[in-house]
């Protein structure tokens, strides 16, 4: 398959969310109109975004709701389930393990880690949080697809680099460093402190 | 000043962490190429980021720490407390209250609403959670800088639309939905399945 742009796979995403809420009313077809309005673009680049992925619209009647979601998901890889871990059991960490909205899209986190003596043992959710140093045999035992990093950003690469070796190909960081990790390693990054500081940026200088 | 891109925004919040973690360990002076090696970037392009403010390396003496620190600070406006409400009280924002790290770079989370009465009354972090139907008077009484929105995606427009209209003019939104405001509103997205969905496409198609 050809390589489509990390704002285009945002964008499916966005389409899939408002087609499975359409679903869920029971309404048969949608307009490419109306699929961009609630994904803050235009309709060209609906049908630009979903040309991609072959012919899914009937010129008048507009796209089959059911069908254009299973393709989506299948598109996105959301047809099967993912195994997660979360390092880190802080906060955020907790939130990652109880948000449910994971769950319900496919991503299933089965563990999560901390270093902190007095966090250990502790429960988050329906989870247990463990020793990182078990790390490796339990990677080892049950392989997971995406490990989400929720450390302090000094603990961040050190991290990455055990968890690639143990057999992650798949991270999603929070901590504020730029990971360097094979070409094979697929990274995204989410900093909350980050975005803040964006807006403020924004809010000084406008 | 000049409008800088968005890239670049976030690549100096990177330097400034690490500027504060030098800092803290009574460090005097720090080459681009150090900067660079912990933002994942050269050190062409930290003397290119930091050019655009001035000058403020010693050729063959690097920068010093804490008077790039205090310039950072000030570019991206963390001189200054931000005040932050949060809508939404379930996992994330609960965490968000929770979270130290915003606290730290002077943004204050000042309060906390939800829709849902089973949850209003009740306590996040040193919050107690409001009924939305207060926000305006709040507002009116305490403007905040900065709202968080971290509800389901079909509230996020109309709540978006009533911070605006009580003044807001800084969002950062949970939400899976592109937000349509006025143009002198700054919106920043952060949304944690989609981050998913784009690794578990990149699984997919690697």
């Amino acid at each position: 398959m050809r390589k489509i742009a990390d704002s285009t796979v945002r964008r499916l995403s966005l389409y899939l969310r408002f087609l499975e809420d359409f679903e869920g009313q029971g309404i048969a077809t949608v307009s490419s109109d109306l699929l961009a309005t609630r994904g803050g673009t235009t309709s060209a680049q609906v049908r630009k975004d979903l040309s991609f992925f072959g012919s899914f619209g009937k010129r008048g009647l507009g796209y089959a709701v059911p069908e254009l979601a299973v393709k989506l998901r299948d598109i996105l890889g959301l047809d099967r389930e993912y195994l997660v871990t979360v390092i880190g059991a802080g906060n955020i960490g907790e939130a990652l393990v109880r948000f449910k909205g994971f769950e319900k899209r496919g991503f299933k986190v089965i563990s999560i880690y901390d270093d902190d003596e007095t966090k250990i043992g502790q429960t988050r959710g329906n989870l247990t949080v463990r020793n990182h140093t078990l790390l490796e045999q339990d990677l080892h035992d049950r392989p997971v697809d995406i490990a989400i990093i929720v450390t302090p950003w000094t603990a961040a690469q050190e991290l990455a680099d055990r968890l690639v070796a143990a057999g992650v190909r798949a991270i999603l960081n929070f901590a504020p460093v730029q990971l360097k990790t094979r070409d094979d390693v697929l990274v995204k990054n989410v900093n909350l402190a980050l975005e803040l500081e964006a807006l403020s940026y924004g809010l000084r200088n406008s």
